[in-house]
């Protein structure tokens, strides 16, 4: 029997103060995961969200992760909050994972701009209105929920795999669904669920051969310079258009079949809306399908920086002594991290050799991560499409993300379920970004979602 | 009449402990010019040195500069020191030039290791040691004395160039000598006169091309990444053995005469040492003098590195926006900067042509410097060759510099009278990097060096 839910939603929509001025008070707190003098407000977000699942009757513990290394202080890790909402023996139990934290720390005017409001806090908060608005109507929810969130995502989420894995058969024990709200629609109208992510390695690329920084004035021109080095092996790396020279490596990729390619005619996708939003003049490719299939399956090639240069404003003349270049390799399935890493570290020795410098090459893989892919037909993935529906009338697209979520696979391999990733922001959010922010249509239509979601797993 | 020293000379050997402390005290005084935090300690330590020449007699002035921004705050600038040892209408007078602060912050565990030593509060307390060494032995100078001491040189020496054009005609009026201790021996033994600098053209190089910075995740691959154009292009500025690739550039450069080559002959430089000093495992060339004219009398490029993408350690998934690579190039007689920024930003141009890519590209000069060469011949010069001599007896080498020291320049144009520049620390002395030193033996004959130099101008 699906419960009529005309009213709640219409409550839902007059409640709108209350859910922004929450908001408020969450992006508010500068919990910002990779700075150390931060720390302390990343444990009281901990404490104020524990607070909040316990005024909706959440058993709530705080499980502690001990302390880590950070700019050279031991500071204490944020506990990750284990909330458990219902132990009835005859529901099955949701698990629902988020995240309190910043990615990074963006300041712009010496504000955090809004940070946080679509990643991760306000889906967060899209769940405690949901379940808020099903007690006040007094809706029984037919899953027993629990919760994990945590404060450190966004800088590795240090400690959390290990403590799910301690976990493994006291708070997942039971766990029949996982459901991560902490991804974004493919456009800024049409609804879409998540069912794959790409993986990622990492690599540092290091050059010396110089004891210490030297003058350019005394010793220019009459040296190998480290960074012309550096700058000139990353050149190699990809064309101009943004593709990857690695040999071999988009041989890894697992073949698209007719039938899946057959899938992206109809996704909703503006390719000029994209370009725009990114402020592009041009796009390696702009072409509707080759864009998606680039960004969701298959591997791409990044620069991030470089450490050891000087990265001020104004001008300098050191040679920097010792640098390191940094990039990562976003990978598909059927690709292994191990087989990219060592792929990759070959092609570079390769193209250090032809360089011929007799500066010090070392080339190093940094973490990675698999890449998942997820069954559509899957029932958890149903009642997300079903609730969805619900809620916007619309069937969502089925889209796959270019980025990686490394706790997914993690939450998957530990529970033995299925995980569903239901994005509730939209597409043009910027999250890691400058200038973050969430709508409030998908702030409060998010709140439904999440509701309806919720309802609709009771029967699946 | 040449005043016996013998006995002066003992008297400073035996003096080192007093020597020692006076630099101690000096570098002590954190007088970090570019780090407005420490702008009270750059301003502390002109006046520290205003007392010591207060106190052999000197009638001191602090030229005040005025403010300047940093880091966007504004912030008084040190004063410049000008002090007049002497009128006497019926001598000569000569013009001291030093600078009181360090290159750059360079922490080693918290600590600015010796910074200054060397460069180039070491030469300055020499002047000091020398006159009062002088005065303690009645012995008369021959000429008057004027000192400009400045807090600013690592920094750029901001409203030095203004201040001295508006001293022309009084401060500067009557000076015959400029005498700039401010610069290395070739080597870690021998004595030398320097007679050439290089100039220096700076040049930033911006790609831009989308509004905001971009996760890896969700953009990699389907972007133009600035940064990894940006890379492209640098790796298109020079060789492997660190040539530079700009087209027409080394042919600006002034021909060697037959006579000037032969000059190389003599001088005393050893490769090997210089290699392992900065513990390079090959140099481009290792032929001595091939490698003395590249540093001196061949323009070079250096990378220095980039503004506006990650530098921390660690690793990140952003794709920069905007990214700025900072590179100069150091040039000699006949290189015009004018000439040498046009050629540059063709090249860059053109480059950035066969690059094809769709971003926003600005290459763009920074500041400039003109190359400078003296006649050795010059009384001036002569005078401190004479008392090298006297001090080390052997003919100190006459070399060239491959960094700039603009100010040369400066005081050149306004007194019309000729520089030198008497270098009195050691090849391996480090200055502006990691562990800057200064060696006893080349601190205490520096003393008796500028001793014998100022009662040399007697009969200049």
């Amino acid at each position: 029997m699906t419960v009529d839910l005309t009213n709640v939603f219409q409550q839902i929509d007059g409640d709108y103060e209350n859910l922004k001025e929450l908001l408020r008070e969450a992006v508010a707190i500068q919990s910002v995961s990779g700075d150390p003098s931060k720390r302390d407000e990343t444990i009281r977000m901990v404490h104020w969200m524990k607070e909040k699942l316990e005024a909706i009757g959440t058993v709530c513990e705080l499980a502690d992760l001990g302390t880590q290394e950070l700019e050279g202080k031991t500071v204490k890790l944020p506990p990750v909050l284990l909330g458990t909402l219902g132990t009835d023996k005859n529901k099955k139990t949701l698990l629902v994972y988020g995240h309190l934290e910043p990615f990074e720390l963006v300041e712009k005017d010496g504000k955090l701009f809004g940070r946080g409001s679509s990643d991760d806090k306000g889906p967060v908060l899209c769940w405690l209105h949901a379940i808020r608005a099903a007690q006040k109507n007094n809706i029984e929810l037919p899953v027993n929920v629990k919760f994990c969130f945590e404060g450190m995502e966004e800088s590795g989420s240090v400690g959390l795999p290990e403590l799910l894995e301690r976990e493994k058969d006291r708070f997942l024990a039971g766990v029949d669904f996982v459901c991560i709200s902490d991804s974004y629609w493919l456009g800024t109208k049409k609804p879409c669920l998540t069912y794959g992510l790409r993986g990622i390695c990492s690599f540092f690329v290091e050059v010396t051969g110089i004891k210490q920084d030297l003058h350019s004035g005394v010793f220019g021109g009459v040296i190998h310079e480290p960074l012309q080095d550096l700058m000139w092996v990353m050149a190699q790396l990809t064309t101009v258009d943004n593709r990857i020279k690695i040999p071999g490596l988009y041989d890894q990729v697992a073949p698209l079949s007719a039938a899946e390619e057959k899938t992206y005619d109809d996704i909703e996708f503006d390719v000029a809306e994209f370009r725009d939003s990114v402020g592009a003049a041009h796009l390696p490719t702009e072409d509707k399908k080759t864009l998606l299939l680039r960004r969701w399956r298959e591997p791409s090639l990044a620069f991030h920086g470089i450490e050891g240069a000087f990265y001020g404003p104004g001008e300098k003349t050191v040679i920097p002594s010792k640098v390191i270049g940094k990039f990562s390799i976003r990978i598909v399935p059927d690709m292994e991290p191990e087989e990219v890493n060592r792929r990759t570290v070959e092609y570079l020795n390769k193209v250090w050799a032809d360089r011929g410098s007799p500066n010090i090459f070392k080339p190093r893989p940094g973490h990675s991560a698999k890449p998942w892919v997820v069954d559509v037909n899957d029932s958890n993935f149903l009642a997300g499409a079903r609730a969805m529906k619900r809620v916007h009338g619309v069937e969502p697209d089925r889209i796959r993300e270019g980025c990686s979520i490394p706790i997914t696979l993690t939450f998957q391999e530990l529970t033995g379920k299925s995980v569903l990733l239901l994005p509730l922001g939209a597409a043009d959010d910027m999250a890691h970004s400058q200038n973050e922010k969430n709508n409030k249509w998908n702030y409060v239509e998010g709140v439904k979602t999440l509701l309806a979601y919720i309802l609709e797993l009771g029967s699946a």
